[in-house]
């Protein structure tokens, strides 16, 4: 699972679901924000685990209808010709590909004539795409909504939910 | 004019857009990935420049189905509350709004069932919902693609309708 979120410190529930994820047996959560504070993301260490894995978890918080800069720098860096796509570029071929993100704003705000103008879907294609362009399968987002205004309850239903969706992947895929 | 290119030692025709660009009087390119190259968007002096400027494009290849990272990376620093959006949030109301944008691939690859799923307009939703969160008025955007398989002559031909694309902009806005 790739966790990427540029201000951990001001998460309500996004770091605590990267928390969730890597506390589960089967889960290796990758903090990129942690691990590259130079943001030059490490193309060798992030394919070697990726080939490793049999699900692809892109967990983010939305900033401006779109994922952390640094999710978009560790696609152009490891998700290299001959690696992820191209003559010899199978490795990610037949990988399940999940996204899981958080918005700030609720659902009713994602749609046309709102503020957010489009449902959060719409938002997520450049990354499905790319998932699909390597081959890999798509599995249905984990989308929460409405963060800001989440009570302490909700967080914890939704981080039940969300261990239990990893869960049910893993069992799916073993 | 935002100009973002990693690879710019690669660039077919988007480096020299960017050069076309600044040959104009009326057009003062910022080129991103030259000036931060440790990735520290300066808000403050990003702040001063879109508040001098009538027009902002954003002038980037497309990699991914996106922009490239650092183009992120100044949305998040730049478009800070209080500046771009939230009480007193009022600093880009009304400036025009332009995406200039090339893909390797052609516009046939960019369709349903093909190897790029979607047009490339799809792709370009989430800056233009930024754009417009901002209040800024959208332009239709300067989208080239099958960059990969042009001659030197339909570049020629590109910058040329790009530099009367532009022109006719500054007009329109003066």
């Amino acid at each position: 699972m790739l966790y990427a979120h540029p201000n951990p410190n001001q998460s309500k529930i996004n770091r605590h679901m990267a928390l969730a994820g890597n506390a589960l047996d089967h889960v290796q959560v990758r903090d990129l924000y942690e691990s590259y504070p130079d943001f030059h993301v490490d193309a060798a260490a992030e394919q070697k685990s990726l080939k490793e894995a049999q699900v692809v978890v892109f967990q983010f918080p939305i900033y401006w209808f779109n994922a952390p800069s640094i999710i978009r720098e560790w696609q152009d860096t490891v998700l290299s010709r001959g690696f992820a796509f191209g003559p010899g570029g199978t490795a990610l071929q037949g990988k399940r590909f999940m996204l899981a993100v958080t918005t700030g704003g609720g659902k009713p705000s994602y749609a046309e004539g709102q503020p957010h103008g489009a449902p959060i879907e719409d938002y997520l294609r450049t990354f499905e795409q790319t998932a699909r362009f390597c081959g890999m399968n798509l599995l249905e987002p984990f989308i929460v909504q409405g963060v800001g205004s989440m009570t302490a309850k909700d967080v914890d239903d939704t981080l039940e939910a969300y261990k239990t969706r990893l869960s049910m992947i893993a069992r799916e895929t073993s």
